[in-house]
């Protein structure tokens, strides 16, 4: 086996889940993330926790939507596994990521209502979620398999404690400050988080942080006004939307533009009040990640990237009692932190030039 | 997808596990079963049953089960899922039948011993085992994958409602008999079977008959007195067994040989007192399998042979309160009722020359 995947899967196990001896642990096995699974179940064994392995086969999800008339049964045995089981790990890894793109929209929405208790209670584990580098992730990503790996793993593989304190950092400054202000080409935008909480999203649980690879650490602005190009390309909707440019004033969207994608952008801000709003000022400090994959999870920790959302804020980042932005959807966007950019914590410059202040040269 | 594949997952369900809509089903997916499992979640979306597919890995247990200290603590949550499940459908398909052979036997067994509770309630449920071919599952048979796809086909796609009723027939014959004798090439063997009551076994847990193929009845003989020669192959322990005769007196097996393997005969002959008695007489009738392939459950269902047990007789064939052989073993040994050959209940020949007396010419 390749030590890398038996380093990701203790990396998953161990830093992440935080697995400990007689845990229940449920792992979900996408159907090309074998290898993987076979490194996490030796972890396990060698922890002493429980194994259960399910499968997550799209092609086994497609065969019973397709055939089901949507009127579905509440699937009490599977939610009591998740009431009972202490950690769930989900080994992500395709075979085809268009696999389940003939469900009808309509049976597709109805078992994910009716599943509403098994994912409440799957969420109520301590659950992490993670990718295992496939043929078809590769070709999501437009990259050979072995470049992908490398990716991959040049992400999942970091010094996590490490980057834990750096990150802890940010949040600090974050947490005390009334102001964020974001410097870059096509971009001044000043954010007002006073009396938000900052997330450290160092991939684990003890973080609450469920994403491995994560890297970033996140809060929810209160208002925000000025300019800002996200020059990451993303995908909304099927859309790919390029060069999209936002002018927001007391916090609402009240232009915007994109290179491509513009209608995508425009359906994406009319879906609600919340939607022309940010749920979320985010900072990716992952440098293993070089370059975008087309895969949002990845992209918005990339080192040298800050991210916004549209829509719907995190109930971590707010104060007890107080609703942040409010919408059915939370769209992340991103911008490069290129020469000349800088991130200002009330006046103060954190990062110049895409890299932070206690940075070497 | 194959339409037999489509068959037999339909067979599967309907005729073996009997799948109600709402039902919470648990589908075990080996590694190599991955397309009858697709199959089996379309006939399952089309039922309104509920579906959770678990990941049956060799791969997956040999690296647990290798880097565990035997330590094992109870499996809570698994048990609790199998309590609250109504149908478990096992989809064998190895890809590699020798896939766990260096996991030492001590882990292996405390491993069986901490889930007895889990293996109960599975047991509990209304549970069908089946066998999706794969190459791995060709290989062990010595047969093209091709031809054992085949075969395996032919031995599940029966009418099993007719071949039920044929087999019911068989089952009164024995209940209503004192005696069975058995008389073909070498074999000459008189077993006594008043009191004992025949399983149907019709691959549907409608007859308590849970492998799907299924298609022999068997019950328990009380006693045995005389001489059987078992001319197909069997595999002991992993030593291919040849020509095995015994004889018997009294139930007890007091003389045996075997033109191959003789000395691992000998061993499960000395296992313990109910070793050398026999706990099962089998009658095959399923005329799908017309080949032994060095896998019991496939070679003692083939019409034209009996089978018998050496060791522990099936308590559903045993009136309550009474034992049948009880035994740590249950090795079922088959021999061909060839030409010339006649099975007789109460003196009155029911099959001549390995076909029943009311099948045509």
């Amino acid at each position: 086996m390749d030590d890398r995947i038996r380093a990701h899967a203790e990396t998953l196990v161990d830093w992440s889940a935080r697995v400990d001896p007689g845990d229940d642990v449920v792992v979900r096995v996408d159907e090309g993330a074998h290898d993987l699974a076979v490194a996490v179940a030796a972890a396990l064994g060698d922890r002493g926790a429980n194994l259960l392995a399910t499968y997550g086969s799209d092609e086994m999800t497609r065969a019973y939507l397709r055939a089901h008339d949507g009127d579905f049964a509440p699937a009490t045995a599977e939610r009591t596994l998740y009431e009972r089981a202490d950690v769930t790990l989900s080994l992500r890894g395709s075979r085809n990521t268009a696999a389940t793109a003939d469900v009808p929209g309509d049976v597709r929405n109805a078992h994910a209502r009716a599943r509403r208790d098994v994912r409440e209670a799957r969420l109520a584990t301590d659950w992490v979620s993670t990718v295992h580098p496939t043929r078809s992730l590769a070709q999501a990503a437009g990259m050979s398999y072995e470049a992908y790996r490398e990716f991959v793993y040049d992400a999942v593989l970091r010094d996590w404690a490490s980057l834990a304190d750096e990150m802890g950092r940010v949040k600090t400054r974050l947490d005390d400050a009334d102001e964020v202000r974001i410097v870059a080409d096509g971009t001044d935008l000043t954010l007002s988080v006073g009396g938000r909480t900052a997330v450290n999203s160092a991939a684990s649980v003890a973080y609450d942080s469920h994403n491995l690879p994560s890297g970033e650490v996140f809060t929810a602005p209160v208002t925000a006004e000025g300019e800002v190009t996200f020059d990451v390309p993303v995908t909304v909707e099927g859309t790919r939307v390029r060069d999209a440019t936002l002018v927001l004033s007391d916090g609402d969207v009240v232009e915007f533009a994109a290179a491509t994608g513009e209608s995508a952008l425009a359906d994406l801000l009319a879906t609600d009040d919340g939607a022309k709003r940010l749920g979320e000022l985010g900072i990716g400090m992952n440098r293993g990640i070089t370059r975008p994959t087309d895969n949002v999870l990845f992209d918005e920790k990339m080192a040298g990237t800050v991210h916004l959302a549209l829509g719907r804020a995190y109930d971590a980042c707010l104060p007890d009692g107080e609703t942040g932005t409010e919408s059915a959807i939370h769209v992340d966007l991103i911008t490069r932190m290129g020469e000349g950019s800088r991130l200002l914590v009330d006046g103060d410059p954190i990062q110049r030039d895409g890299r932070f202040v206690w940075e070497g040269a």
